[in-house]
């Protein structure tokens, strides 16, 4: 059986991911009375006064929602609110797995941004946060600052900063390895969506200087056709001697590849016209911009994927439960840009100098330090 | 310690009664690729392919939503959707502790009708159903029907239709034992709100024919003032003489009382004025409409409340988590009148014929038959 048929004969064994369990047991008429009438009108009538109490007394205080509108599930694309249930699911699992947050899917039933934001506000009082998935670009953009304007609670897109937070400590770590610096080097990234979107925003405020993003008609520039305003606003601090060429004329130079793109658009050709100690992070799934053996062939140094079957797997379950852990602990009413940088450096430390080399430079998935690291980082910026 | 510290204390303790699960251990990096990516992506397409599908890979199979506005929570009023919580997360526990259905509570942060519509709507997609709770009436009348009429999935207002199919589950009994007939007894109701409506309802589809409703100005009539529009409509199939009068002139020559309403709106007198073998649910809660040793001091034969410490309790419980587990298995798109029907009869007969008596004709809670005795009842009716 492949692992197609096993993920599927599983899928339906387990009928759902995620249950919800409850913490008081009801055996009897006191337990009744003490969990729900009349005794629960004592905590409600608390918040009542007080809306803060609600974190003393409900699950608030360590349950966040997962809210995807199916517009732009993993590879698959628009595959609309009931067929993204399975990865919201997944997700929620790996927040209780992965970072002890309990996490409720919700998949919505429109596509329409305003309705969105709305509902979302709408069913935001019982919890501590909100995690926004597969929400495709540029309406992610829109929708999660909106969020974060209407809502007392962190609203953060993973598909956005997860990813942005450990490309940045991939790249914190090979920096050390390579002896390159953050104001010399020169970064080109594919991919311009949401992930490409925020690793630019996360890099630049990390103090990468020369940065140029790439599109399906090459250098972004003044010249680009059909830019959302996102990408627009991107020109403004990227690219900034607004050079136009291919993909390929970026290159030419680079310290450090960020593919967030299409399986193989990068040739060794291209590898070999970069820099000396060459970093390349071809993060397409399942198949890469670029092959690591192909690209170490054609002289990289450092080579990261979105792949566990490869070294130096860039996967966002390093940061997302940490950072929601964290946020949640400290009762973080955003998370800001600070969290992600001290998160990104937070995850680059997890791995001891000593034992940091070309093919270790992100912590694996399930080193069991990882979240708590992550999350003290980010509760320590909390006042 | 009295139950109200005690609650208080133990809601504190629990920060939540809830907590999402995770069916799957996520230990090595084949479990992370079989539940989430790439293995995830199967369920994904079959679901993408067919709607249907999702009720085999998800936990739209026996997961539900419990869904408030925080609008009229127990006694508490218009306490909002912070304070509602400790509630609706009770609620939930009950769905899960009685009916092994898993619930999800959602408080909303609206109270506006059309807005609660669509939020229901757009979050909707991942559950396969709705149990709506605590919303003030008559919005709670439109809001069930419009999402009725709007899901797939059953959207059921408990605190309507819980409350309905327990009452009538009690009187089926009361009648077997009092000899009397359902055409031809003589109905009072006091406190014509959701429970009241609902309740009503579903005496006339039983077989009452004879059923007078009372509220704060006496009888409802043509002539009473300040009837919403769901009361209006009662007029139609209730009090077809169209009677004036007191609360306690109607109840002159009655069978059954049924008190949703104040407390100690019913007097000694009252009661002596009724029929003989008077019948007597007096549910307003903590205080009664009338204590059940003064009903029977004064003559009442059969009397129930809505109190664990008395005879005769009328408690949804024994109603709601099995009519959604019936639902959920049979996949049910709607609970129908003919199913709270089934319901409450399948509640009555929990209760073998020679065990029926004044003081034992409502199943008690915490009996382990009920839940599944109801949930099969439903089940039988859906094709």
């Amino acid at each position: 059986m492949d692992y197609k048929e096993k993920a599927l004969m599983l899928h339906e064994e387990w009928k759902g991911k995620l249950s919800t369990e409850s913490k008081c047991k009801i055996n009897t008429n006191e337990d009744l009375a003490l969990a729900y009438t009349p005794g629960v009108a004592e905590p409600c009538l608390v918040i009542a006064e007080d809306k803060e109490a609600a974190y003393k007394y409900t699950i608030k205080s360590n349950t966040i929602l997962v809210v995807s509108d199916g517009s732009a599930v993993l590879g698959l694309g628009n595959i609309g609110p009931y067929a993204a249930m399975p990865v919201m699911e997944g997700k929620a699992v790996l927040f209780k797995e992965f970072g002890n947050v309990n996490a409720v899917p919700i998949c919505l039933d429109t596509q329409d941004t305003e309705e969105i934001i709305k509902t979302v506000v709408n069913i935001a009082p019982g919890y501590g946060g909100i995690n926004l998935e597969d929400i495709s670009a540029p309406r992610c953009f829109e929708i999660e600052k909106r969020l974060n304007e209407l809502l007392d609670i962190p609203v953060f897109h993973d598909d956005q900063h997860g990813t942005a937070i450990v490309v940045l400590s991939a790249i914190i770590n090979a920096l050390k390895l390579t002896g390159k610096k953050k104001e010399e080097v020169k970064v080109v990234l594919n991919g311009p969506g949401s992930a490409g979107i925020a690793i630019s925003k996360l890099l630049l405020k990390f103090g990468i200087k020369n940065l140029t993003l790439c599109g399906r008609h090459g250098i972004l520039s003044s010249e680009t056709p059909g830019l959302n305003w996102m990408q627009q606003s991107m020109l403004e601090v990227t690219n900034l001697e607004d050079k136009k060429g291919t993909l390929a004329d970026a290159l030419v130079g680079a310290d450090i590849f960020i593919g967030v793109s299409i399986p193989n658009c990068i040739t060794p050709d291209m590898v070999k016209s970069m820099n000396k100690d060459a970093i390349i992070f071809a993060m397409a799934n399942p198949v890469p911009e670029i092959m690591p053996d192909v690209a170490k062939a054609a002289g990289a140094r450092i080579v990261g994927t979105g792949r566990s079957d490869f070294p130096n797997q860039v996967n966002n379950v390093i940061a997302f439960p940490g950072i929601f852990r964290g946020a949640l602990e400290g009762r973080a009413t955003q998370i800001t840009e600070e969290m992600k940088l001290a998160a990104a450096y937070a995850i680059a430390n997890v791995i001891p100098e000593d034992e940091l080399n070309d093919d270790y430079i992100i912590p694996r998935a399930f080193d069991p330090d990882v979240s708590n690291k992550v999350a003290e980082a980010v509760k320590a910026l909390i006042k």
